[in-house]
C-alpha cells in the first residue's frame, strides 16, 4: 500500500517551523510496512492545496494532509478537499454542540469562527481527536483514502496512531509488507571510504538495501530489509549484517540507539574504572554528552573547563613550564591535562581536549584539536585537523575524544 | 520569481532525519523575497527523482535540490537530472584532480567511488563548495534554473548563501517585492501569554504579520513585512516593533541573531567582570554554551563539572554539613557551589546548577532544577520545575540558568 503526505501550512514554507511531522509519520509508516514515496509542503491557498490533492490521490492508496483544519479563516484544508473531489461542504449539529460543550466545561464562550470545525465534506468521517478540538476527516476519494489531520504534532501523532495506521493496515491485504532495519554505527573512516569496503556486497543484494548516514565524524549504515513478517525480514538482515561486522571490524562501535557516550560508560563500569574530563577548547560539551547518559553519575565523577591557561595550572596542576614550552595547542599540555584532571577529580580514566577551534587561530590553525586519554594502563594523545566552522570544530572533537576513549579502555590504543 | 525546493533522500521518507533543511532554505527565500509554493521530498530512486525534477521545472522559475550528490551509489542526484532533461552525463577531468589533491592533502588515498562528484550533467556549471568535497551544480532546463546541493547543512546552507540566492536576486526583475523580519527573542513567559499580550495589536496589522516560535523555553516574536524595497519594509515594521518592545518590557533579551550566551558575555564585559561555572545536573552544557561563542576566552575563566558529590566538596569546597543538611538538590547546595566555582576559577560571577534531571528522581521530583547566581554585589538562588524528559530539562534549565546570569549581572535580580 503507497502512503503519502501532504502537510498545509505557510509557515513551514517560510522556514518558521520545522516539519518534524513528515519524518514522525514517516518513521511509523516504515513500521507498518507502507511504501512511502512523496512527501509535499504547500502553504495556506486554496488552489494549491486542492492541486496537491489531486495529484497525490492519483498516484497513491491513501494520503495523510497535516495542517489547515484549525478554526482561523487561514485553515482552508476542508474547502480543499471539496474543491479537489468535487464534493459539497456539510455541517454537523451534532459536532458543533461537542465545540460548544467542551468550551462550555471551560467557563468560556466559544469564539463564533470555531464552528468550522463543524463543517465536513460530504460524504466524511469525523475522526476522534482527545488532545484537542478540531476533528480529523476521512473521506475516499476515487481508490484514496484520504485523511485530513490537525497540524500539531500532540494532536496530530495520537490520531495517526489510533486512527489512521490500525484502518489502513486492515485495508492493506497481502501486498503490505513489514520493514525492519538495523543501523550499523562506526567511527574511524571517511563515508566514501566505508562505501567502498562494502561496495561489492549490495551488488548482490536488493534486500536488505543499504544507506550511508553521515554525522559529526560518525557514519551509519543502515541495513532496510522487507518481508513478510519481523521474522522473515530480521532473517534478511542477519548475514548482511555479518559480512559488514566482518569487513568494518573495530570501525564499528554499536548498533541501533547505541550512542558512544553510553558505550564509553559501560566500558569503564565494566573495568571497574571511574572517568573524568579536563575540558579547554570544548568547553564542556564532552561533559555534557556523558551526562546525557541516565546513570552516568556512577561512573563519571565530574570535569575541569580549563578554559584560561591559569585555570590549566592552577585546577589541573599543569606546569607553566611545559604550557611555555610546549604551547596551551600541544600534546605535551593535553596530556598534562589529562593526569591533572585524574588526580582532581578522583578518577582512573580521564579525557583531555585542548584545542584551536576559530575562527582565529590560536597558536595552532583553527581546526587544530588534540584530545589526550589517560587510563590506569597507559597514557596517549592525539593531534586532530579537523575542517569546519567552530560549532563543527568543537562536536567533531567532542565524539573524537569519545570514541578515543572507548579505544582506550578497551585496550585498543591508537598508533601503535 | 517562483523558487522550489526539492529534499533527495530515503532516510528523510523513513523518518530517520529531520528534513531542517526545507525550513532553513525556506527562510532564506523569504528574506530575499522569492515566492516559495512548493517543497517535495522523494527517496534515493531514479525514476521518482527524475519525474519530481519534471514537474517542478514545469512550474517554477527556479528549483533547489538537496541531497543525492555524494560519493556513494545511493546518490542518484546527477542521473535524475540527466534523466528528466534528456542531457548525457559528462566527466570532469580538472574537478577529478581537485578531487585528489584534497584527499592527498590530507595524507590519505581517495576511495574511487568518490570520482563520481566529478561527473555533471551536460552543459551544468560547478558550484563550489567550501566546507565538503561534493559540488554543487547549477543548470537551465528549459525555463527554469535548476540547483542540485549536498543535503548536509552545514555544507549545502554556505552554498545557498554564496552560490543561489545572489545568482538569483541578479535574474529576478521587478516583481521581486523584499520580505524582511525581524526577531524579538524573550524568555520569562509562555508563548500563549506572550501572544496574550500582543492579540489586539495584530488585529490592525497584516503587514508585519507576527508569528511566535517557540524553543528551549524562549519565545520568540517575528515581525514580517512585505515591500517594494527594504527600507519600506523596515518603515511598516518599526513602529509594531517599538509597541511590542514597550508592552514585553524585560521579556524582550535580544533581537535577530543575539543569543543568550552573547548577551551574558557582552554584558560581564561591560562591567569589568569575570565569568565562572559549577554544574552538577547540565554536566557542562552551560560552560559549553559560554564557550560556543568566539572570544569567550576574555570574559569566562572555566568551570568545575562536579558530578560526584565529593567532587562538590574537593574542588568547590562546599561543606559537606550543608550538603548532609540541605540535601545535594538545594538552593543552599547551589548557593555554595556558586561560592566556590568563583573562588576556585578565580571569577567575579559563578553560574551554579545542580537538580534532579531525570528520569528517576534525585532526592527531589525529577525536573527539579536549581541554579544559583553569584555576583560581586549579591548571590541568590531559583528553583525551577521542569517539564519533559532528561533531555529537555537539561537543556531549559541551561538556558534559564543563563538568563538568570544576565537579570544578575544587569542588576535585575529576580524575587525583589
Amino acid at each position: 500500500m503507497r502512503v503519502e503526505v501532504l502537510a498545509v501550512g505557510t509557515e513551514l514554507l517560510l522556514g518558521q517551523i520545522v516539519n518534524t511531522n513528515g519524518a514522525e509519520i514517516g518513521e511509523r509508516l516504515a513500521d507498518a510496512g507502507f511504501d512511502h514515496f512523496h512527501q509535499t509542503v504547500v502553504g495556506d491557498n486554496l488552489g494549491r492545496v486542492a492541486g496537491a490533492i489531486r495529484t497525490a490521490v492519483a498516484r497513491s492508496d491513501a494520503l495523510i494532509i497535516t495542517g489547515g483544519i484549525g478554526p482561523t479563516q487561514d485553515d482552508i484544508t476542508r474547502e480543499a478537499i471539496c474543491e479537489a473531489a468535487g464534493l459539497e461542504m456539510r455541517f454537523s449539529d451534532e459536532y458543533a454542540d461537542r465545540l460548544r460543550a467542551w468550551w462550555a466545561a471551560r467557563g468560556r464562550e466559544m469564539p463564533e469562527t470555531n464552528l468550522q470545525q463543524a463543517e465536513y465534506p460530504d460524504g466524511a468521517e469525523m475522526i476522534d481527536n482527545p488532545k484537542g478540538t478540531a476533528p480529523g476527516l476521512r473521506l475516499r476519494i476515487g481508490d484514496c483514502w484520504v485523511f485530513a489531520l490537525p497540524g500539531v504534532p500532540q494532536e496530530m501523532l495520537p490520531m495517526v496512531d489510533a486512527g489512521v495506521i490500525p484502518f489502513l493496515l486492515a485495508r492493506a491485504g497481502d501486498d503490505t509488507a513489514v520493514i525492519r532495519s538495523r543501523l550499523l554505527r562506526t567511527w574511524g573512516e571517511s563515508e566514501s571510504r566505508i562505501a567502498q569496503i562494502l561496495a561489492d556486497l549490495f551488488e548482490d543484494y536488493d534486500n536488505p538495501t543499504v544507506a550511508f548516514l553521515a554525522s559529526a565524524g560518525e557514519i551509519k549504515v543502515r541495513l532496510t530489509a522487507r518481508a513478510a513478517d519481523a521474522a522473515a525480514a530480521e532473517a534478511l538482515i542477519a548475514p548482511v549484517e555479518a559480512e559488514v561486522r566482518r569487513r568494518l571490524g573495530t570501525l564499528v562501535f554499536g548498533a541501533d540507539e547505541q550512542v558512544i557516550e553510553a558505550i564509553v560508560l559501560d566500558l569503564c563500569r565494566d573495568r571497574g574504572w571511574s572517568l573524568a574530563t579536563a575540558e579547554s577548547a570544548t568547553g564542556g560539551l564532552v561533559g555534557a554528552r556523558i551526562t546525557s547518559v541516565p546513570g552516568a553519575s556512577e561512573v563519571f565523577r565530574g570535569g575541569v573547563v580549563s578554559y584560561a591557561t591559569a585555570v590549566k595550572e592552577s585546577l589541573l596542576g599543569v606546569d607553566a613550564a611545559v604550557v611555555e614550552e610546549a604551547g596551551v595547542v600541544s600534546e605535551e599540555v593535553a596530556l598534562a591535562m589529562a593526569d591533572g584532571g585524574a588526580a582532581a577529580l578522583g578518577a582512573d580514566v580521564c579525557i583531555a581536549v585542548t584545542g584551536s577551534a576559530g575562527p582565529d587561530d590560536l597558536e595552532r590553525p583553527a581546526g587544530t584539536m588534540i584530545v589526550a586519554v589517560r587510563t590506569p594502563e597507559e597514557a596517549r594523545a592525539l593531534t586532530l585537523r579537523l575542517p569546519g566552522d567552530r560549532e563543527r570544530v568543537r562536536t567533531y572533537a567532542t565524539t573524537a575524544a569519545l570514541h578515543l576513549c572507548r579505544l582506550a579502555v578497551a585496550g585498543e590504543w591508537w598508533g601503535r
